[in-house]
């Protein structure tokens, strides 16, 4: 705002004949009349309010008074539909689409089922192409930015940079051979020359993946740890989220729980985003807000594999990090975050027996800036304020299921479909509008999946060596 | 398919020379090239079925060898699509659409909210819009038959005719004083005169609808339970859904719980269908099924109100009549039945402690023919069989989120949208086609709801009496 008023005034001066014209903010793209939810610090809403974009970022973003101040190369009339900071996916493995609906509710389903089945069909092409689809469901379900932990992920860069999303891509380390490696160290490889090739990408932040801390040696998780630091990259990782891993860790370390070895090892640092975060005490919980960790909760996941809740409400007050993911579609199952607020509202309010507990406007804020936070991004995503990265969401509330809006934050919470979203920005760029993607080819991208879909069905479910 | 086959024969047999078009059968609808879940008693599916309908029934369901064999006014080629039974929602107040995203969160919200706002904004005009607003939601979400509890029914109704669905409409009886009645006894007449106007349409059912045993007296309760055996009409009621329900009938009742009480005054018959039921031990459970007493299990507005978890496997397993449902939307919030799926699936899990409890298939029987039962309406709704009423529904699977499919329980429960229904017929007619409404003009519906929002936001909201 003021930048904008200084460039006004001295326009004004030096041609005074002409102010009505020349006093014009020329901007890339202008949203008026919209129901803004801009998610800073005030949790300030605008009722009729704007959002002027230049370049890749936000310019400003009013009540709307100044509406015709701004002369803009794009105008979007939001009619009252609701715009928000673009959504933040703090966990997911995007690739795994081409296997979604397989053998959904098998026990010990990870490595009965998963690891064996990743054993045969993990390729470059698959990476890829199941990334071009989740990529597609994620931008249609106003995901701007989503952190991903997989194999090849150098594939899934090729597909984020095409597509024009936002992403942290972190390569997997594990201790066993897997497609892209045969051990930890060609892992670790693998994960450096990807942060090499990705280090100045405007876009995407390459990582370190290390699995989970029991999948893992400690020498490989304080290596990872020594090498994040020294790059200043991020390290995802799969954190307190089974009983397998409890067993696994206590053993390692003479009964600690897995927050606690991590700490011990020295594998607690800001640099760290934990997924799940299910099994932990409260002595854990300070552990990581001591130590800045991240956190991705993954409700609908975790329910699924009836694993649990995780304590992130109790988190989210303590002032963590903490952010929303979906987990891999073949967990959650869809991968847009807006099919979790419904079920993180609504679960968290169950196990605490109270009905007032998280409230639509905390699961809004664990969707942006929280996430944001989780993923140590706040300063440049995850609300909608001037300076920052133009990632913005319009939700249509002409939708039935969206009639009326009394309460936006209600409204997104317990009523919108990641189909109500109508156009998504990345960087001041708009990627969907009217939900029609604009820098892929949305069939082409489905037939391929297909094709690939029928493989997996040949060579897997019809063997019969995969349970269905 | 029977009678499929005696015709063919008897033409072929009266004109030789002309057999091979006087064999075809001529059909209003034909919906070829599907993936068809009939829900019948084997849970019969076909890959690549039909399903052929003629008037307002299904005429033949077949595995699609005999596509060539028909002659259809209109035919559907699904294209791998998901063909099902139309969704039987169990339990709603569908003119609540008017008062969606209003207080979600306040605690004891009927009493200290809902009872308030409904004695200030309930009216025949608020009944008819709402309901109008809520069809079209339901209708594209591809709910064709539902079950109501409100006040004016009459005008449910009519909007039920108006737009072709099929319903189940009870009109409450309560004992204070509401919009359409000043006392339980006024309520009973009005219920009576409107089962008198509506019991012979072919798709209305009317019902009578006292609120909840502990909003009424004994004496009413007795009366209704009677009054419906000799018009042969069901009896809706929330039962078993709350703390001061327990508490009150308890007081009532010499320390029975809800449903104990309700078996001693004679009122679990076959024509009841209880709502919520989550208050329920063994014994309760014993005495609904030898009852035959229907149940709505309403998952999503439980958990938002922190009520609690309905032990709905528990019944489901052991035989009795149970279906979906989706509370009202100021409960739910969203009133199509898909969207109870994810959680209905996820949540019994979670407190099962159990990944493979309530697997998709439940979930849909749930929603089909479990629900058809809940409402004693098996024999005609619920399933895709010969002779059935042809309520049906056609799930787009070229969505991103709906790609790929191995299993279609699985896609449907963990992954679909209510906005992936592509089309819904109901007693063979299509009311929507490729997500446009046939039978009635969206826009001015959305329209008239707006501007009664605008009366509440008015009336309500900024008066500030009613806590937002």
């Amino acid at each position: 705002m003021f930048k904008k008023t200084l460039i006004a005034v001295s326009l004004a001066a030096t041609s005074l004949a002409s102010t009505s014209v020349l006093a014009l903010e020329k901007v890339d793209l202008l949203i008026k009349n919209a129901t803004v939810l801009t998610m800073d610090q005030e949790k300030t809403v605008f009722n009729n309010g704007l959002v002027a974009v230049k370049e890749n970022k936000i310019f400003a973003v009013t009540d709307g008074s100044d509406v015709k101040d701004y002369l803009a190369a794009k105008v979007i009339d939001a009619n009252g539909d609701i715009v928000l900071p673009g959504l933040i996916n703090t966990h997911t493995h995007v690739s795994m689409t081409v296997f979604r609906s397989m053998a959904d509710d098998v026990p010990d389903r990870l490595h009965r089922y998963i690891f064996p089945l990743e054993k045969k069909l993990v390729s470059r092409d698959m990476v890829r192409i199941g990334a071009q689809l989740g990529n597609v469901e994620m931008l249609k379900g106003g995901v701007t930015t989503y952190a991903d932990m997989y194999y090849f992920e150098d594939e899934v860069a090729k597909t984020v940079d095409q597509i024009g999303m936002r992403a942290v891509l972190g390569e997997t380390v594990i201790k066993f051979p897997v497609a892209d490696a045969a051990n930890a160290d060609e892992g670790i490889q693998y994960a450096l020359d990807f942060i090499k090739e990705y280090k100045d990408h405007p876009r995407i932040t390459p990582a370190f993946a290390p699995h989970a801390p029991y999948t893992n040696t400690t020498e490989t998780l304080q290596k990872i740890t020594k090498l994040s630091l020294e790059h200043d990259v991020p390290v995802m990782i799969h954190l307190a989220e089974s009983e397998r891993e409890n067993q696994v860790i206590a053993e390692r370390s003479g009964g600690k729980t897995p927050v606690g070895y991590m700490a011990d090892i020295g594998a607690l640092t800001p640099n760290l985003v934990g997924a799940h975060v299910i099994n932990v005490d409260d002595n854990d919980i300070a552990l990581l807000k001591k130590h800045d960790v991240g956190i991705a909760h993954n409700m609908s996941a975790n329910i699924k594999s009836a694993k649990g809740v995780s304590p992130a409400l109790k988190m989210f007050d303590d002032g963590l990090r903490i952010g929303l993911g979906t987990d891999g579609p073949m967990s959650g199952n869809t991968i847009s975050t807006i099919d979790e607020f419904n079920q993180v509202a609504k679960v968290h309010k169950l196990v605490n027996k109270d009905r007032a507990a998280m409230p639509p406007m905390k699961v809004i804020e664990m969707a942006t800036i929280g996430a944001a936070r989780a993923l140590h991004m706040e300063d440049t995503i995850g609300s909608l304020e001037t300076g920052k990265l133009a990632d913005i969401i319009i939700i249509d509330t002409t939708a039935p299921n969206m009639v009326p809006v009394y309460n936006p934050y209600s409204a997104l919470v317990y009523s919108a479909y990641a189909t109500n979203v109508k156009h998504t920005i990345v960087a001041g760029k708009l990627l969907m509008e009217d939900r029609n993607m604009l820098t892929v080819d949305e069939d082409a991208i489905r037939e391929e999946a297909l094709k690939f879909a029928d493989k997996v069905r040949k060579t897997v479910v019809e063997s019969g060596e995969v349970v269905q």
